[in-house]
């Protein structure tokens, strides 16, 4: 086997993403700040909670990181009965989080073309395969 | 504000993406995981090293994790002057990761809804400003 610069047209750290901010990329925060975004008007806590599947300690803990990176930002609001939490994301949390998107989305075209090249050459097969039994049915 | 039960249709967990598992989420496992699926015939130890920029101590680790779920095969080769370190993605792996990227696709389509509403609004309101500023001048 060659050595990659040899035979791979790719750069140093190609498949690096150095994009991938690990604030937003850890799973539970990458579901808050997605429901966060889907709903700028801000989310009751409870709800956040139950759109992410999170226990209250859970949601607390990623809240707090997340609101230490000024990504996100939670108000006491006045309730009917009583005071509600209210989650929202900041501008800079919004901008960021679609940078951040980005990112994965060259993750998903980089395995999308894996994926596609995969399936051309199972076709490349069959369709030789089938022309090699369509050439000995005639013979 | 109300309860999300009276207001919104979305339904318990709709944002816990479930199926992103966490040894493929990870940054590093991700971009050795796209690496070896876009090369499906293997890359050297040094070569995925330099395409994911990590360190020979923070690959190891990593590929450790991969091979005990049995979604990377790690091999060493005879090389020309000394023993080769081969990577390669099983089967199972492949599959598995391709999985995990239908989850991914999720996300981004989830957040370029938020981004598109937001446009769309934005362009609404530029609109109406138009409209109103076009009846002044009328007037």
């Amino acid at each position: 086997m060659m050595a990659l610069s040899e035979r791979l047209p790719e750069t140093s750290g190609r498949f690096a993403y150095e994009g991938l901010e690990r604030v937003m990329h850890e799973k539970a925060r990458l579901g808050i700040m997605t429901s966060l975004v889907t709903h700028p008007e801000g989310l009751l806590f409870t709800d956040l909670k139950d759109l992410c599947a999170l226990t209250d300690g859970n949601l607390n803990r990623h809240l707090k990181v997340l609101q230490d990176e000024r990504l996100v930002e939670v108000r006491k609001g006045a309730g009917a009965k009583r005071p509600q939490t209210i989650c929202r994301v900041t501008a800079s949390g919004r901008e960021r989080f679609l940078e951040y998107v980005a990112v994965l989305e060259r993750v998903i075209s980089d395995a999308a073309a894996a994926a596609h090249a995969r399936k051309r050459c199972a076709k490349a097969v069959a369709n030789s395969k089938r022309d090699l039994a369509a050439r000995w049915s005639i013979a």
